[in-house]
């Protein structure tokens, strides 16, 4: 498996606009296990989202889909910035079920 | 919902055993929508684990389960160090049904 952990900040008062569009057709992406948009809870700008994937290629394939690309359009004006971002391999757990 | 996302450092050539630990008995846990245990691609000794719980309450319930107490103290010997440990308000996406 493929997963991403990564931390963004929204523009100041935009927080819960973006979290609705990351979360907005979250759950139809081939491929995806996981996919889940959480708040920072010291951070009122942060958002953390978690990923699982199959693989790597369902994750960038993801990236093409025109509800994706949307989206982004969308989120991209409400972000302030990317924190961190790390690539992993999940190994075993509970909730991946997609 | 309430979610933590946490890293931490395997003892050299550890990674794998710690990883078999707390992966063991983690779909039975009260609460608990999702917890996932993924290697770092980058560091060697690196494990990343996010977690969702339904309250904060169910997550610290369940670090007295006999089990979980079990497995921490199995676990702890091949430990180097925690990096790094974020609470969360997880607010939405796929992979939250436990």
């Amino acid at each position: 498996m493929y997963g991403l952990i990564g931390k963004m900040t929204a523009k100041e008062g935009q927080r819960d606009a973006l979290i609705a569009i990351l979360t907005e057709g979250s759950g139809s992406m081939p491929g995806c296990r996981s996919y889940i948009v959480a708040k920072d809870a010291k951070d009122p700008n942060g958002i953390w989202v978690t990923e699982v994937w199959d693989r790597k290629e369902d994750h960038a394939a993801s990236l093409k889909l025109p509800s994706v690309q949307a989206a982004i359009g969308r989120g991209r004006p409400l972000i302030a910035g990317f924190d961190s971002y790390f690539e992993t391999e999940p190994v075993g757990g509970t909730g991946l079920g997609g």
